[in-house]
């Protein structure tokens, strides 16, 4: 299922709001659409925030009515700073933007040159990362063995990439390999992603998949029913791995548990000049917590944190799962790994 | 505030399920209506529970029309087996009912004096415990220091008690005394009792309050927010504490952090010749995870696992704040508490 396609200046997306109950499909013509989508999450999973940038900017090179270089370039440089002030956690963003742009610098020739390479760099990025998650399956497949039971958190699936996803890549491909797992998902509050996206990607491929709620973790942990965990990043910094709320504490718990807990994420997730403190973890609105679909659940007017991210050391990680291996997190070197 | 409330033969309260948005009084007339709401979790807490099924049998007794004590002995011992078929966790439940069974058993004279001894114990218990939760406030108030952030999970406040409540009674105390502190609440999934009646309960006395969800304590505790977590229990036995699902999860994160993990009950909450594998840890239905306010959130049909409480054993508890004291979780012996 691939989760977002370039058709003749027409970007096509599934609301991922909307889902599972309604299967709402948004096409987009331009790139503000992109960035009202990437705000209201309809669009989210750090890898596709960075394929939705670089079709943002497809949008706005293919609709540009100049004929002037400087002009679309220009128009471009306002796209991308738009795109860069959507989300500010996630670094796949930042990284797709500046990539395309980076050709954009580096194009010779005229408008309709630059428009082409534009173009060209978005559908070659959203083709790379399928074949990353591929990668990222197939390496991390290794560390999962027969009958285990893995958890994850959030949705790092088809639905935050461009297809496969980046931990779900994980688990589907130890599944197509015929390992007999099974999937716990947390539901991932406030916005749920855990039940509304996880579970529904496996539940329709058959993969057995179960539902908790993010404050079962220590008691399925204690009970002896999670063998691994394997969860997404958003960024990944020099001194820990930057993910949605709730990974830090999954992450303190398996250290507890003696439970492996393994991140996988392209290496446009890295971000290893920076340390933590350098990230802005971005905190939400207060109503994602305080109401739920419209109906307020808390008294009015109560004071809420909203975090939508936190930060895990690289102590409590056992291994990053890349496109490149299976990297040690002390370091970023490949450990070998056997199969 | 009182939760629960006699009146010429009418047990009143207010409907938990329904509270902030809507205040609607259960009035009661039949141990039957009491059972239901035990079941639905109109009535919840395990202090609650124990003053609700005392009263339930109080119903039983005032409503009964027989005038042959036997008879009316096998009508309370119909009642009590159904009281204690509604929830298989909290031990205050138990422990009430006994209590009042105890006395029928010892009671001398016709069915009148039955009668009004039922009735004067379930009296005597519900003002037992508002005293023992103002004890309990009391002593653990010491353990709260000027400016405290305290972390508490579900409610433990007046609605899981008579009044007052065990940890909230600890946080009213400490606010009585006019130590600033503030308040964390965790929003505690599935049924939100730390967002609907905990947060509820403090904004109405303006005790400072901040909700978060459940997965965010990680970080909170990680940003140095948190300086003390009180939680109440629903049974301690002689290994663990067993409370509401996630009270594990923070324990561990409570403990990984250096922060203090008090609990917060009275000796009714006691069952120290059991340990937690002899605790039948009551499963709800799935539709608690799987939809919420009556809309399906994940996709239909999915396996979900919802355990309604979890154990944390003893090694993660700093102290047990009882009626009697600061009681040490080895050996449940009074510490020394300075004030």
């Amino acid at each position: 299922m691939r989760t977002i396609e370039w058709k003749n200046g027409i970007v096509t997306t599934v609301d991922q709001t909307k889902l599972p109950s309604q299967t709402v499909l948004l096409k987009m013509t331009s790139c503000g659409e992109i960035v009202e989508a990437i705000k209201k999450l309809q669009v989210r999973g750090a890898p596709l925030l960075g394929a939705a940038a670089a079709y943002g900017l497809a949008l706005t090179a293919y609709h540009s009515t100049t004929e002037d270089k400087e002009k679309l370039i220009e128009e471009l440089s306002v796209s991308a700073q738009l795109l860069k002030e959507t989300r500010p956690t996630a670094v796949n963003l930042f990284w797709a933007i500046d990539r395309v742009i980076n050709i954009v610098s580096q194009a010779k020739g005229d408008a309709v040159t630059v428009r082409k390479a534009v173009l060209e760099e978005a559908q070659k990025m959203a083709l790379e990362d399928i074949k990353t998650n591929w990668k990222i399956g197939e390496n991390g497949s290794h560390l999962i063995s027969e009958g285990d039971i893995v958890l994850t958190h959030c949705n790092a699936g088809s639905l935050a990439t461009v297809d496969y996803g980046t931990a779900l890549g994980v688990i589907r491909t130890a599944w197509k390999e015929g390992k007999k797992i099974q999937v716990i998902a947390t539901e991932t509050r406030p916005l749920l992603q855990g039940a509304r996206l996880t579970a529904y990607e496996l539940f329709l491929e058959g993969i057995p998949v179960r539902l908790i709620t993010d404050s079962m973790v220590g008691y399925v942990m204690a009970k002896g029913m999670v063998d691994k965990v394997v969860v997404g990043a958003d960024r990944i910094v020099n001194d820990a791995v930057i993910n949605k709320i709730g990974t830090y504490t999954i992450a303190v718990l398996a250290h507890e548990h003696g439970i492996p807990f393994y991140v996988a994420a392209p290496k446009s997730t890295f971000d290893t000049n920076r340390s933590a403190k350098d990230v802005v973890v971005e905190e939400r609105d207060v109503e994602e917590v305080a109401s739920f679909n419209g109906v307020q659940i808390a008294p009015e007017g109560v004071s809420v944190f909203n975090p939508a991210f936190d930060v895990t050391p690289l102590k409590y990680v056992s291994a990053i799962i890349s496109e490149e291996g299976v990297l040690s997190p002390n370091g970023f070197h490949k450990l070998s790994v056997e199969s």
